[in-house]
């Protein structure tokens, strides 16, 4: 095998753009000074593009994890009770962390591999109507769901007053998000995923009536208080040290997507995702999740028979491709592909068609190129024919 | 398409692996103190063992054209007739260098897309017995033709004294060389090709024969002086600065082509080849070079119902897949695929399957899938079967 190649296809952390490697190389500068001051006001309004909103973005350094307690601190008063909404693992986080924070909170479970119902959540929220918050999850990133947040959201707000709170990680960037069309309160997302960057930031943005809620919330936190995040980047600045680097890296990131055009970078999203699915149903291999349910970023797949592990190994060993495993109850059952951030149409077609040899490799007889070809015509179908 | 992504597949410059992007990226240090002596140290054996020769590989900062001069200047004493055997563009370079010289210059010109015959070579011998060097191309990069070296260098010997010459720039480091085993007497090569590193640095051995011959020729020479860069490199300097990011980049080279074993690249090589052909075959497309005259690292495609220009213009727009043209004579008629150095079977299969939509984008309409298959079976082949 070529050293020195790694062909990074989990979802998250992705591939990091070159130009994005090399802005994050730029020498250090102090977190203080003026140029810190201009790259954020820089990043400002790009991001609020991303995020689908017209008030501030928070720039936290931290992984997305530390963004979704970000979420329950500042969201959630003492002695409120929640509804968290677990499509897979992400979701579950959400319930660990109000658990952590002794929070009273119920628990919408939903079969893992499908797309919560916003029905479901409508009745739940009438039979309780002392929630005060919702959390779910955009995309599944353990299932390669994407949940419909705009259904959800317009659902909740038809008969609650609970806050949606939306943990957009392993999506926002790669699919359409209008945080402030949709009333969304609160979402997060991080920059490993389709922002093209390492993990080390979380960005964190609330809707007005979130902003009302935080800024009345007794529930201590400091590192995490989006009052004092808010209050710094107004001034362009940030409470406590950034991750500079992630920074510079960050800017590049939101240049490149400008560059493509916000719309074409989601729809080039939808075009991998239904290349992808189209190489596996073409062998008639299962996915984990129906056409309707499917996220943009990641697919799930969960063969009928061969062992998802051994063909991960096999892919990993003989082109240095790394896939996903499943997590929790998945763990053992599928195998994960993420499509999101820097790849490409052609990365894709160079997943499936290595895919094709490794199937073989594991002893799965299939017919070779059969699954490429199928990813060819959806290219073909989508993209060359809107020319 | 996606921002910031350039596939880059033409026989060279190529693309760079990370690990010698970052070794290159260290901070400068002086070309006359201990650290670079080392470094040189630390080069000499690999670089020996990559040209199959227990000379030493001097080092020129210089693209491979001056590695070509260095061949000439330092190998033919003025008045001395020479032969150079042109079987593309970069033989016909040997011809431009030797005639700048006034040297004069005997050119045997074979079909552009057929390797060069060591018998005719040896009757030529024969009827100019005062020919002192006979100048050839290892793999003619405007053709992907890969000339019998190995029987040609034995031919001459046959016959003539007259040193061979050879041009190995697009292809040492990708296939194998034996230059003492083979008696090549002087053997040239190029940073930017199989080494995948950025153009500026050119590699010349010479053999013992040879560097009599160097030793005593009055030609006029300073830069491209041999004697002065072999007696600086044996004290592990040389005689003028050299590029020394490229030196870092070089160990690290070096490094990766040991860590996978110059056996396995050499069989990466000829696999990548076998692939490609495979692909390309398998539509009818037809290609300039027959199997046993083609490069483990270039391809060239003469398609006969399609125009090349065209398709390299899709292949660009459409995926940011760079291909090369035809050079002189072939512009227009080919189009040329690299795939040496950091490129890998994977990298193959993704050319090849992005190569079946672009076919189909400019008109010609093939059965999707039926290329990669192609190239697919000959992997599972070669490979799969082996282990």
């Amino acid at each position: 095998m070529l050293a020195d190649q790694q062909i990074l296809r989990i979802p998250g952390p992705t591939p990091i753009p070159p130009s994005v490697q090399r802005a994050m190389a730029q020498p250090m500068i102090g977190h203080r000074g003026q140029s810190t001051s201009d790259l954020l006001a820089r990043i400002r309004p790009k991001l609020k593009r991303v995020f689908g909103t017209e008030q501030e973005v928070i720039i936290l350094t931290g992984s997305g994890t530390a963004g979704l307690e970000t979420a329950v601190v500042n969201a959630v008063a003492p002695g409120e009770e929640v509804l968290v909404i677990v499509t897979g693992a992400f979701g579950d986080r959400f319930v660990k962390i109000c658990k952590a924070y002794q929070i009273p909170t119920h628990v919408l479970q939903v079969e893992w591999g499908k797309a919560l119902d916003p029905e479901l959540v409508k009745v739940f929220l009438q039979e309780h109507p002392g929630i005060t918050a919702v959390f779910s999850t955009y995309c599944e990133t353990s299932t390669g769901v994407l949940n419909p947040i705009q259904q959800l959201a317009a659902a909740i707000k038809e008969v609650s007053e609970a806050l949606v709170i939306v943990d957009g990680v392993s999506c926002v960037g790669g699919v359409e998000t209008k945080m402030d069309g949709w009333g969304i309160d609160i979402l997060v997302t991080g920059s490993q995923k389709a922002f093209m960057l390492p993990a080390g930031l979380s960005f964190v943005a609330a809707s007005e009536r979130a902003w009302r809620k935080i800024e009345a919330n007794p529930q201590p936190r400091f590192y995490l208080d989006l009052k004092s995040h808010r209050n710094n980047l107004e001034k362009n600045t940030t409470p406590f040290t950034p991750a500079l680097s992630i920074l510079f890296g960050l800017e590049q990131a939101l240049e490149l997507m400008e560059e493509e055009g916000l719309e074409e970078v989601y729809s080039r999203h939808t075009l991998m995702m239904k290349m992808t699915r189209a190489a596996f149903a073409a062998h008639g291999i299962p996915l984990l999740t129906a056409e309707a349910d499917a996220s943009p970023t990641v697919t799930a797949v969960k063969p009928a028979d061969f062992d998802a592990e051994a063909f991960r190994k096999v892919m990993k060993a003989e082109f240095g491709i790394s896939m996903a495993g499943g997590q929790q109850q998945l763990t053992g059952q599928i195998f994960r592909i993420g499509h999101m951030g820097y790849c490409s149409a052609a990365d894709v077609l160079q997943i499936v068609s290595a895919i094709e040899i490794g199937l073989m490799k594991i002893g799965k007889m299939i017919e070779l190129g059969k699954g490429t070809g199928a990813a060819q015509q959806v290219y073909l179908d989508e993209r060359v024919g809107q020319q």
